[in-house]
């Protein structure tokens, strides 16, 4: 009934994470309504985004195709001898913000899920293993989500690379407080965690 | 710091209504790292949709551009003497959806919104009063959006169509109870014409 153009660009779009299908008439209408320029950006964009990118051989995060490595590797500012784990690659510029970190990286590409049939060996963990005696690292900070599925993970590295490597230093990102949580509204595990870490004033 | 395609990619869904920068972000990189014929068919759907698509002349529905006027219109089983008007293109189908309506459509292209800008001479009003005399319209259901502007925008229309066709039949759609709401949870507005609309059992 709907006609045919709007069809295929509601179905399109309801393809996209979340997206139902009344988000994507809105869209979809959205974008006959307004400038065509912004679907052509859309269009040219997404046609592009495959073909524009790729994930880096040594750290996997996202680079450009025409890069070899990461900048985050082959930056000679950056110390190789401290690598920060990570689920996905956009985790990487979460911690970037924060300009407290300049070792390089590893994108583990996901969590152990068995749920979602994501199992170890899906995982860069080999990858990792085998750059810690490439690069000397002698400091590997895990930073997987604080989520079931990235505790569990971060406990596999743990247990992995400690086997491999007795004298590795395995660290991980502090549990705490976050800036603004009213304390009456923070979680047990949180706040057992903010306790039993505490610091000195 | 993020890579070209990438960010491209963000900046481009980023212009979607109501999609913040993280939402683009994560549509992006569900978008990289799923099929790459997602990508290509929203990428070849938003290309087709200006070209595809365009506004009967009469009804200002939406059709196919190879169609010169709306099925909604030039289907003989329509009854052209009854014009049930609505805002947007899209309110159509779900009238349509009803299976209740064999009449034709007419859509005003939005609601008048001082707010916005939109003064009644943007809205199609001009070419529903002509439609009237044309087609011998003998009933204008008006169907508005049940809002501030929808309401006003349905004053002006009945003013207007009294004015100029003194025995057309004017009507709207009901105000009331929708199914499902508890009655405790019913606005005053709503449940005021709802009281005042009842209907015998």
């Amino acid at each position: 009934m709907l006609p045919k153009a709007l069809l295929d660009a509601i179905d399109a779009l309801g393809r996209l994470p979340g997206v139902g299908p009344r988000t994507a008439e809105r869209y979809a209408y959205f974008l006959f309504r307004t400038n065509p320029t912004v679907s052509e950006t859309i269009s040219d964009a997404l046609k592009g985004l495959h073909s524009g990118l790729k994930s880096c051989p040594k750290t996997f995060a996202l680079i450009d195709s025409d890069k070899s490595v990461s900048e985050f590797y082959d930056d000679p500012a950056r110390d190789r001898t401290s690598v920060l784990v990570v689920e996905e690659p956009l985790d990487i510029y979460a911690i970037e913000a924060t300009k407290q970190y300049s070792g390089t990286y590893h994108v583990l590409g996901g969590a152990v899920s068995p749920i979602d049939g994501i199992t170890p060996d899906q995982l860069h963990i080999k990858e990792l293993i085998s750059r810690i005696a490439e690069d000397c690292v002698r400091e590997v900070i895990i930073a997987t989500n604080p989520s079931v599925e990235g505790e569990s993970t971060a406990l596999l590295l743990q247990k992995l690379l400690a086997e491999k490597y007795p004298d590795l230093k395995i660290t991980r990102l502090a549990r705490g407080l976050p800036l603004g949580v009213d304390l009456s509204y923070a979680d047990q595990i949180t706040l057992s965690a903010a306790l039993s870490n505490r610091t000195s004033l």
